[in-house]
């Protein structure tokens, strides 16, 4: 479960799939958000967590953004982006894709570490006040999530007048000192 | 779909697997009840239905009751209760399972036509002012049926100083004629 | 695996489902016969067992004879001839299927007996001689048993001229002791 | 089916994973060859093709020699060496793969062209003569695969004395012309 029931970090992203480049987390504000953070070659994300993301796109089209994040934090050279861009035309996958940015020396990437990810798949939702709300590492079940997203849903949007500012997530990161996973990650 | 957003009519059964005789559904009132109606010789019941039920049941243990209903309308004398029972144990199922009653000379059993049921399995979901909610026919999604059982569970219970009496099902159901469903239906 | 390279006992069916009265093993001595033996309301028979049974008969067509053998060692009021008739056709299941004989005073039928089965389902493949060649116990890939069953495939028939008489199996079973295994059979 | 019943033509291999740079099909003369030809980004291969091959792998270990081939014909930036290497550790291949050479201004690869392949995943069984047997295009059944090959297996080796040489493929497809298939094959 990890984190919750705090405010989600902004995403860090070089480049989206799908989307136009600067979509944001704030620019959601209002929505629910299911973000799917996966590696291409990650067998568990081809064969559990993206097909589930596609059936929450699918299944909740208007109520739910889905937001896929290429987290990669191992064999960086076999997963770039044209090499992703590949994957997500051949499996077909139609909610956009973020590629999760990379500090100088650092196998892990910004966003997942702002997350505090133990690895991938990684699903987060995000509700309209821009709380993270669920946090799950690994498979889980359909039933619960639908249950966990339509509750999200049912919450009220907050008032337009109510803008979030200074969000300095990555210092917030930083104080809590956001130790890597002991998940094994090589440059 | 079927019929929804009217009173779910009272259950007819006249054996119980798993719960005391005298279960009733008004008697669950103030409760979200989820039932599926089955037949033990039914492949897509067997393949979906019941694990789906099952799941419902593991999943949303306190929020929900999970009620089976053996409504058997085809080779009655192949799904007698004693093998309903002999089923029920081999197949691990750990929620309450009702025997819907039959009239003589009627193949379809009583419930299953106060529901208008086209088939098995069937899924009924009734909320907790006991109201049909959801009436599916076939193979459902979880992420969908998640999503409801969530939102039924969240609203509130009606207040206690509120019987419901004189549902009368039966008249209602009959003053609607309740026509038998083209569904192959022999003695 | 159990016995093997044994002659096949006969079988002892009170009835056919989809063959007539009087099939026997003998009377198909020359061609490779897979016996499927299992319990209606066994779930790994129905949904492992089974369906591979039904492929061997659909994918061997004209090299291999299917035979099911409803083998009850439990439940006997439950998985009675009639609801088995009613299982064979939801089920539509398309080789032929006997009903295994009952002694009085035993749980487990004549023909589990005579073969040392320890349970359902099991698959037993009988080549053209008549001896068994392969006994299987719960799940097996397709991958081997396929082999397994092309290997016998592509032996020799036996010569015509060369009847098997005096098969006397359930002495032979006798002298062998046939102690009953330990499965919960009750009667 | 496609061609069936020649002489396999020799693979051209850049580069191999999990084995020896040098080996070749004819290297492999007396033993049953099994052929996965594949992409790393196919989703069928990734789901299907594979994990049969795999599992060809472990059930027939000592009879048979599984190796795979990457077959690039689409996406070749997404699909390098580098990305390979990843993809097989990550999904646990544990046969030797051999990356299929391109020539310039040419999308198909040269083995890929050599055996008239229609796409991916495509299986082809090399008997111990050195022939194609079986050349199959998509998904195809355990149970006649394990058939197939147990028949490939029992059948004798050549003498040794017998070696085959003079195998000029190459010219013997462009004899045939060898005609590029209508699949979708971009530079």
């Amino acid at each position: 479960m990890g984190i919750s029931h705090t405010l989600a970090p902004e995403l860090a992203v070089t480049r989206w799939f799908g989307a136009d480049e600067g979509l944001t987390l704030e620019s959601l504000r209002g929505r629910v958000v299911v973000l799917e953070a996966f590696q291409m070659l990650c067998p568990g994300c081809v064969t559990h967590g993206l097909p589930q993301a596609q059936r929450v796109h699918d299944t909740f089209r208007d109520d739910v953004v889905v937001l896929g994040l290429h987290t990669v934090f191992e064999h960086h050279e076999a997963m770039t982006p044209v090499s992703l861009e590949a994957f997500l035309s051949e499996y077909r996958i139609t909610f956009p894709v973020g590629v999760d940015r990379h500090e100088p020396n650092d196998p892990m990437p910004v966003t997942m570490r702002r997350y505090v990810m133990r690895g991938t798949p990684t699903m987060i939702v995000v509700d309209r006040m821009g709380m993270v709300r669920h946090h799950a590492f690994g498979q889980q079940g359909d039933l619960e999530l639908g249950a966990t997203i339509a509750q999200l849903v049912s919450e009220p949007a907050p008032p337009e007048s109510h803008p979030i500012t200074e969000i300095a997530h990555e210092a917030d990161c930083d104080a809590q000192g956001c130790a890597v996973p002991e998940q094994g990650a090589t440059p």
